[in-house]
């Protein structure tokens, strides 16, 4: 039994301003909410319309009825599976040799893609200016797939934050030098720009390095998709 | 002034068996229409809710209301601007040294990103298995910005045309040959496969060289996505 109290909680968590007073995230999907479980991420709670076996005390799971999770689902069709999760603590020291820097990506599965493929390549910090889109969005987790539990994701001002380091900043630009003949350290700070933008002005000036990855199509072609471009940087890194 | 009748039959393109009854496609926002009105697609209408500066006929430019425009689009928050396209005669020949073929991609946003990819790269020749999600879907033109009049996307049986071809087809696999160290012809085919599958079994089986991109995360990490992992291959071909 779930009191309407506690559906107006989890409903409001759709809403940034209120993932942060509260502390929690929403996760849907069976396989998400599993990856999620058995992680250390710490589970406040799991609505499900059908009994699920998952990695958590009993107490903790709920069962609902499908107009109740149509209520707190930022789904249009709601599958079926939802759980609360605790946002964890910052972590404010680096683990991985190369951190990615996010300068105003606003399109939430872009920076779902984006957090998977760190994932995948082993770029496990990322730092995101404040204006960019918040990892715990419902559609940015639904991209993830998962990888938010394996990334440390922070968001700070990128202008104070690149003043400080000593690594290497590399950024892409339309007129940089070619990755593909750019031999890339082993350590250093990748900085992927805004979808329209690009860069910010501010944040490019402090790239000691200019990179640009080569068009071969016609030349009205649009400028790559954010996430493609950090595909291919990422790719690049690891080789 | 338009009528209900036309109203109707431009809402129904949303509907693949529509698009492909009367030909037509819809494409919404200023900047996707401009640059479908300025490639050699055929325009049957725009309609937009203020006056629009675009080339072609005056008679072609409809205003209408808000109202009507939100009867007609695919988008929760309609922006203002709707065009319809006549659907391009099908082009059986190829113009690229390599062919991307899809096998069974079913997420609108990764046929989009693809396409975009596809154009970025100059493989402007795309063969899709007759289960890819439809490229006229409004969904995959939103993702494309524009890409799709630059590209030649074709849907047939996959395993006829593969079969027929003489050129070398790559796949792309969990077990396959380092991409990072394998050196790519220069002309051949890239096989794609669904989401979730992979390439399904029969078209494995045409495959003359397997493909993979290595992980560098925990082993935990799910898969990178589709449009991703083709993003780094097209790069590859390209270097």
């Amino acid at each position: 039994m779930v009191v309407k109290s506690e559906l107006k909680l989890i409903k409001s968590l759709q809403q940034k301003k209120y993932r942060n007073e509260h502390g929690l995230f929403v996760v849907e999907g069976k396989k998400s909410i599993e990856e999620v479980v058995n992680s250390n991420f710490r589970c406040y709670g799991i609505y499900v319309t059908e009994p699920l076996e998952v990695n958590v005390t009993k107490d903790k799971v709920n069962l609902i009825s499908r107009k109740e999770l149509a209520q707190i689902s930022s789904l249009k069709n709601p599958n079926g599976f939802l759980g609360v999760f605790y946002i964890p603590e910052k972590i404010n020291e680096f683990q991985s040799d190369w951190i990615m820097v996010l300068d105003g990506v606003q399109d939430p599965g872009n920076l779902g893609t984006i957090i998977r493929l760190c994932d995948w390549f082993g770029v496990v910090d990322i730092v995101c200016s404040t204006d960019t889109v918040d990892c715990y969005n419902p559609k940015v987790l639904q991209a993830t797939m998962g990888s938010i539990t394996r990334v440390n994701v922070q968001y700070k001002p990128l202008d104070a934050f690149l003043k400080s380091t000593q690594l290497p900043i590399y950024g892409t630009f339309m007129n940089g030098d070619n990755v593909n003949t750019t031999q890339l350290p082993e350590k250093g700070i990748m900085v992927m720009g805004n979808e329209g933008k690009g860069v910010s002005d501010a944040i490019a000036k402090l790239c000691t390095h200019r990179l640009t990855i080569p068009q071969y199509g016609g030349e009205t072609t649009e400028s790559l998709n954010v996430a493609s471009a950090t595909a291919i940087l990422l790719h690049e890194i690891r080789k």
